[in-house]
């Protein structure tokens, strides 16, 4: 990874807004997959132009896109794509989606992407990088105990009632009063600026987190397993998220957790 | 209610706009009220900027405000000000509260204000008037059936046990895929603008539902108690919001309530 990937990534992100804009707030009609998520024309356009970028410029590069699946590569880098994620509050009008990028080296991300495109917000992370907003640095803010600490979770209903029942055994210990529902990715980017303590979830696929994991560490947080193990392309998609790394390993007991 | 107190709602917005803005993702300190939800320095300034406007050319009006009480008036209207609705959202900067003016006449709402003043979107409802988002009509839209109807809540932690088993009733019967937490107010400012269909919520004050009334009814919409009577001064905080008034049978019957 070197700066040119950064570059690359933001031309990546312009593609991607580009696209997306004329979508938002626009009546149009979406359609059902197997799974019930909504997919919108926004989500495919998004993507495409994302590829052909890509498809054109390293085509000895992977690519792994929610939309368009898996091409494989021959560099040993991967390209992760999530064209909006927060696909729910893109479709209610709600500017708090977002496109995930990320580039996996050997199966580690070491470059990562969040594109508010609406209100042109843009978290870019990068290994030896601190995390940029826009041109100004991110940095996550300390927290003293999990008492005082702001939780947030995109939504009851994504957790098993097992892992639910871990995150509420943790909810409780926080200042629950201030607990986030919704947000998707667009908390770890507000927790990679220092508005948000601690993010916990399960069931993410590597499209949602991949790109999360460069802008969080290079923020000056952590992001885990449920194990307090780092992200790679093979996780299980359940995803801690500190802002203050002292704090990690309060939420591992908190969550009682030992798979 | 004339044309003058439109242009007056939007001169107290735009005091209020000015005051919260410098507060946004700036690392304020907050303080715990009673009840422990987050008051910041934004709330009170913006809620004084509104009230010296109406102290000044409205005299004879009454006050409630959420952080400086009950001005009583001899006039027969009274100004209902939410100066942060959505603290939580607010304090982790994600750019969905907004500010809630309304204006009573005999304890029923004729004016209201949904201002989201980071991204400058303006919601206004008025009787007689239809409602606006900035210059363009905002209009709810149509909503076949509770199967495929987005339902919003501002989370299942402000429920009661008895109104989340009600809540929960509902929920089965819609796209529960699709359904938003959080949001608060905006999520009523989506709906007048046709992209969400349902909002159900318990333990609403004066202040936080008074607004919307005039926005919903505007737009199109419908809004009322769990029991389907209109909202006025005395209500007791639990609203049904549909875009499509032809749900709203639907959405009592499927909440299966009958206080």
């Amino acid at each position: 990874m070197t700066s040119a990937d950064i570059l690359l990534a933001n031309r990546l992100a312009d593609a991607a807004g580009a696209a997306i804009r004329p979508f938002f707030r626009s009546g149009f009609v979406s359609e059902a997959k197997q799974d019930a998520s909504p997919v919108t024309e926004a989500d495919r356009a998004a993507e495409a132009a994302i590829r052909r970028i890509l498809d054109a410029e390293c085509p000895r590069d992977g690519i792994i896109g929610e939309e368009y699946g898996i091409k494989q590569g021959s560099s040993g880098r991967t390209w992760v794509i999530d064209p909006i994620d927060g696909t729910v509050s893109f479709m209610a009008g709600r500017p708090i989606f977002g496109t995930l990028i990320a580039l996996l080296e050997e199966d580690w991300p070491v470059l990562g992407v969040i594109d508010q495109c609406i209100n042109q917000e843009r978290w870019i992370g990068a290994t030896g990088y601190p995390t940029m907003l826009n041109d100004k640095v991110a940095t996550s803010r300390n927290c003293a105990s999990l008492a005082k600490a702001t939780l947030a979770t995109s939504g009851p209903q994504y957790f098993t009632q097992h892992d639910g029942d871990h995150f509420m055994a943790l909810a409780a210990k926080t200042a629950h009063k201030h607990m986030l529902f919704g947000g998707d990715c667009y908390n770890y980017a507000l927790l990679a600026s220092g508005h948000i303590d601690i993010i916990v979830e399960a069931g993410l696929k590597l499209h949602d987190f991949a790109a999360l994991v460069p802008v969080i560490i290079g923020s000056g947080g952590m992001i885990s397993d449920w194990t307090g193990e780092p992200l790679h392309a093979a996780s299980d998609g359940h995803i801690i998220a500190v802002g203050d790394p002292a704090r990690l390993e309060d939420v591992l007991g908190a969550l009682q957790c030992d798979h």
